[in-house]
């Protein structure tokens, strides 16, 4: 193998490496919701350090390998590519603590009723990440576009616990310091899932040379 | 001027007309809610898509820039900055659209009575924007900590915006869909601060060398 193909190889495990963390990372936060469990949320702020480091540690993977091989098309995008998934990885395990802090929060207060399970939009959102990451290592924009179709899904998940919790607030006003959190849960969660979109859409790109990074109409009716 | 600085000059200006329409947006997004003008709040929807032209054209000048220049070190450096602060751009681009929708949708609605106006808030984070995009073209470090300090206003104003909103659907429980939307504006406000945040610490990070990009604790009590 020449040292190109085995760089270009450590850059692709370092970068799954990451994401298999931060995809545990999202899985323990909202476990440490619904199963009330501290020790969860605990480790996650401190698998976010390790994050941390990956992300310095890969950039300068990414930096040394364009440095001294110059690389041309197909694999200068790759590598470009690999910056940014890197940086949105990092972003997904902000989020991760960021439901970590609201779920320590929740946990100490009776949980309320809800239709709609984090667990179901968590499990999406972790095989989104993992999903995402697996394209880009195989380069397969077929993979990709299955993550796109996940996000849809969801974007209807977060409008259906926001719509509960409304709802609830409205019902009954000592739950709103709760509806709250969760609402702010469900948004992080999605927040997850758009970095993985953007993932997919960049290996998309990398592969077609054609942009779907911006496919998407706003409807502001 | 060599070609190579020349070309370095044409990345650092396409990045600060992106900065600029996306503090445009920002503006525009807060201005459509405050002022109840539906106008601003089209214009930022059609700003967006120049905004993504823009995103792919400055992927494409840092790519054939490394390709052909093969920079080192310091250069290097800025051109892989370059990159991630792209993509934060463009992230902010599409933030400012959030806020837009959420603003349609809240001034059909009598307004809600708030002490922190959206208007401070979005002046402190468009000048964050601005600023942390200045200290990148100016390789400045101590401009880009003004950045860090700004961001710490920005979490206190979203805190007290949270807190009002809180209340008040706590008190009249025919709020609660308008404040919900309110909650949501200064949110996406702060995810704003938060992403020029990350370009200011990138910029420190590229000039200094040290990683200052992971330096806040998380406080989960």
């Amino acid at each position: 193998m020449r040292r190109f193909d085995e760089e270009l190889n450590t850059l692709s495990e370092a970068l799954q490496e990451m994401g298999s963390l931060v995809a545990q990372s999202i899985h323990r936060s909202v476990l440490s919701l619904v199963e009330k469990n501290e020790d969860y949320a605990h480790q996650v702020v401190r698998d976010e350090a390790r994050i941390n480091q990956l992300e310095i540690q890969i950039d300068d993977l990414a930096t040394t390998l364009i440095a001294r091989e110059s690389p041309v098309a197909g694999d200068m995008r790759f590598v470009v590519v690999a910056i940014k998934i890197n940086t949105d990885l990092e972003r997904m395990g902000d989020m991760a603590v960021g439901i970590v802090e609201r779920s320590l929060a929740a946990l100490r207060q009776p949980e309320l009723p809800m239709n709609v399970s984090f667990t179901e939009m968590a499990n999406l959102v972790e095989s989104m990440v993992l999903t995402s990451l697996d394209a880009f290592v195989k380069r397969d924009p077929q993979l990709a576009r299955t993550v796109l179709t996940s996000d849809d899904a969801v974007d209807k998940l977060r409008n259906l616990i926001t719509r509960q919790m409304i709802e609830l607030m409205k019902r009954d006003p000592s739950t709103v310091e709760r509806a709250v959190d969760y609402i702010l849960i469900a948004r992080r969660l999605e927040r997850i899932a758009d970095h993985a979109t953007n993932v997919a859409e960049d290996v998309i790109f990398m592969v077609k040379g054609v942009d779907v990074r911006h496919r998407t109409q706003v409807d502001i009716g």
